[in-house]
């Protein structure tokens, strides 16, 4: 199993935008030079997270994109569904309704047991990146970082 | 990020062959039929559980598989991991070394904090798929579901 490339793309970028200062936007051009991505692609991506409610995007001369809440109310969680989506990388085809060992379906009503622990551990995942924001990750970078972060992205056209 | 289908596949068949006697095996078309998968297929994806020594293979008139080890002691993150490998699904590509933006190698000889989240959440997964073992998911079936598997089985060909 492996989740889009994309996803290192938007975890970076969304750490970055957190950066910025209050109000402050950074453009697709930015954010694309500042990692050496492909700017069409990474648009797409970033809509994606507008779309989830993770980003704001603002028009004008100055205009870009932003953090559309504050980042200790952004979760990685949402970061990556937003671009990999909410379900389970486990896939159930109810194989055992199927065949010469086909159950019944009245011993069916309940889901596999198979696909509950599969079920289960996809909730470990999903709350392990639920428990920490951008406000952590960026808690955890050296504290000359957000300026150095702004400067470059600046310095960018 | 998705498992491969034969994941359902290996889990549910490991499922049945904990249920034989011991001793006891089940032939690849024995397992295609009671699930109704392709033997080819399906024989391939036995074969990777063998190599994961999970499963031995038998030969002669009555061989098969069987399980190569109490069901106790094999995990549902041993099934999985035979047939999907152990990496994360979290590719960390050090974007943060390229474009304008590029830290110095210097500040990265640690790996980055979003790939160790990433990862954290990766061994959370494992972790609760480590902690079920077949004889629970045994334990959790009906009294009389190992007698009725070992009929269906030994009725196909």
């Amino acid at each position: 199993m492996k989740l889009p490339a994309s996803t290192e793309w938007v975890l970076h970028c969304a750490t970055t935008l957190a950066q910025l200062e209050p109000g402050a936007a950074a453009s697709t051009t930015q954010l694309a030079q500042y990692y050496d991505l492909p700017a069409p692609y990474l648009a797409k991506q970033l809509k994606t997270l507008v779309r989830a409610g993770l980003l704001a995007a603002t028009t004008g001369p100055r205009g870009g994109f932003r953090l559309a809440r504050p980042a200790s109310e952004i979760t990685l969680l949402q970061i990556v569904e937003a671009v990999d989506g909410t379900s389970s990388p486990y896939e159930c085809r109810e194989i055992r309704q199927r065949g010469r060992g086909a159950l019944p379906a009245e011993e069916c009503r309940r889901a596999c047991v198979l696909a509950e622990k599969m079920a289960e551990a996809h909730e470990a995942w999903r709350g392990n990146l639920a428990g920490t924001t951008l406000a952590d990750i960026l808690a955890s970078l050296p504290p000359s970082a957000p300026a150095r972060t702004r400067q470059r992205l600046a310095g960018t056209t």
